[in-house]
């Protein structure tokens, strides 16, 4: 199959300086998929040129005439902005022209906007922001990441299902287990949201490991971490804050004299493995999951690598038929009543 | 002042192997310093008399017959356990023999008996745990750290009140800054609770810095940073599981081959240094705030060097006076009406 991605070419801190030339990598090890992409006419050429691509025959330049600022609020962004590289790139997907959209733009804009635009899928209520995480391991799923600092049971549930899809299809592992992150592995603690959503996805189907504690994250304990967009957000920040501080603290006492200096040449190769297992780049980009449509969201601070990284993600979640592969599971734990709540309404609409 | 503070000796996962050294440690840098070392009289003999500390003029055994484990509920403990080492030690501060309580038993039977027995300070509705962490620029007061998992606005006022007189008590900082943790610096994000908690926040004489995310934690961004149990947790359990991930990945990459071993060995004092300056035994000791009487939880692995740490801290917060300090600026700010919520009536029927 070939993959079309929209590119939001201006979005993140560094725009198509970060964009192009990352795009042009994902094409160079993706001989099939060709991107869309989507931004200023005028720097996009230059950069294209300047990278030795104008006319590259994988690519095409969509203009927009706007651009989404990293600080701008969603409202502002969906009614003033519609001719916003952003708002453009979803479009596409809308249209059918792209099977995916990449983003390193402002969380709560793309967000926004892409429910605006793209909808929920059928049964879904809110989408939700899943991001991976390197484990002892291999990898976690989190979600959500900050989208909905105030959820139900039925959400947290969604969430699972979806978190649950997204590893099935993109990691290829058959009943993938879930953890509800919660303060004690004991059923009794906890707050009344979790509480209530604990009772709801034992009565699941999913393979539900039960509470899960914020060191479980890291050490792997399921494929799936399920949370509110709050507490999420609130743990991934820190650990953001936490290893750039390890890391600098490192740094630190490596360069403090000449002979630490030489501990550090010494150790290069050490380092090197060392950071390379925790590079937050290959693991760039989080997937809002239940849109009718795959967008994926690069951070905003992402380099060429990383920015690739996410295309990578969004292609693989195309050629794996993410969206159909929820949009059929919602629907299936409908029928056998076990997701309630509003979007059952929207499904048994759907289906008639 | 001569400090007395009452030792849980048979709480950790090491009981008196650990507080017994850890004690004797303490009492030979306080040297006005006094312990009642609360346990069962046979092992407590035994390992004094193992650490030549028989007879030890400010060491005072008093006897317990009972010990909760480290999985008790907390129903058990206060209704089945009353002649435990906790409880006693717990009973020794209210009975004013001791001015402080060290435990490093479980967290939810500590919290739940401490409230039982000691009772809350007049005009806080609901205890908090308040650890300290490093950060970049030195250290940071986060609460709550799990004892309550669904907060309203007025806790999270009381919490930060609480948070600011530690750190103007025990750091001796005058106004010290603090922080609202939720998940955008904006005033429109954030769940409900937290919005509502800003307003609050803003309205009192705290020095208020405004919202913090999780990065702001570890960057040191303000002195104090609150939250509800079940955020604080979650953070403080994520970075557990992170920082031990990243240090046993070093460890691995260190001791891969014998080309690092050798790197390893050059780079002793760098890991020495690095490893100090994130050691969280010299941040161990939680203090329970908001109870009429000091009470440290220990962490329950804590070793010699970690439960002397926190032998300290209680001793600290008892000479620079922090409940009268906590009970001072609660009722302070009650006169000025800065507090409200079911603590006011509190408040005012001691006056009375």
């Amino acid at each position: 199959m070939k993959t079309v991605i929209a590119v939001d070419a201006m979005g993140g801190d560094h725009g198509p300086s970060v964009t192009v030339p990352a795009s042009l990598d994902f094409l160079a090890s993706h001989g099939e998929a060709r991107l869309l992409l989507v931004g200023l006419a005028g720097p996009l050429a230059a950069e294209l040129a300047g990278n030795g691509a104008a006319g590259h025959p994988r690519i095409e330049v969509v203009p927009a005439t706007e651009v989404v600022g990293m600080d701008e609020d969603i409202r502002t962004a969906i009614r003033t902005k519609r001719h916003s590289s952003m708002r453009v790139a979803i479009n596409l997907v809308k249209e059918g022209r792209a099977q995916a959209c990449v983003s390193a733009g402002n969380t709560g804009a793309l967000m926004g906007t892409a429910k605006f635009v793209l909808k929920t899928l059928p049964g879904i209520d809110r989408p939700a922001i899943c991001g991976v995480l390197p484990t002892r391991k291999g990898v976690v799923y989190a979600l959500d990441l900050g989208a909905n600092a105030d959820c139900t049971p039925d959400h947290l549930l969604q969430f699972a299902v979806m978190g649950a899809t997204l590893v099935e299809a993109v990691e290829e592992r058959s009943r993938p287990t879930v953890g509800l992150l919660n303060i004690g592995s004991e059923e009794i603690k906890g707050n009344e949201v979790v509480k209530k959503a604990g009772e709801l996805l034992k009565a699941s189907t999913l393979n539900f490991h039960g509470n899960v504690e914020g060191n479980d994250i890291y050490n792997g304990t399921t494929d799936v971490v399920v949370c509110d967009g709050f507490v999420g957000n609130v743990a991934l920040k820190t650990s953001e804050g936490l290893a750039k501080m390890m890391g600098d603290f490192l740094k630190e006492e490596y360069t403090r004299s000449p002979f630490t200096r030489l501990a550090a040449l010494v150790s290069l190769p050490v380092i090197k493995a060392f950071r390379r297992r925790l590079d937050h780049r290959r693991y760039n980009g989080a997937t809002l999951l239940g849109l009718r449509g795959i967008v994926v969201k690069s951070h905003g601070s992402a380099d060429r690598l990383a920015f690739a990284t996410a295309l990578e993600r969004a292609d693989s979640e195309v050629r794996h038929g993410l969206n159909e592969r929820i949009a059929a599971e919602i629907g299936r734990l409908h029928g056998l009543g076990v997701l309630a709540g509003s979007g059952r309404a929207a499904v048994v609409e759907a289906a008639a």
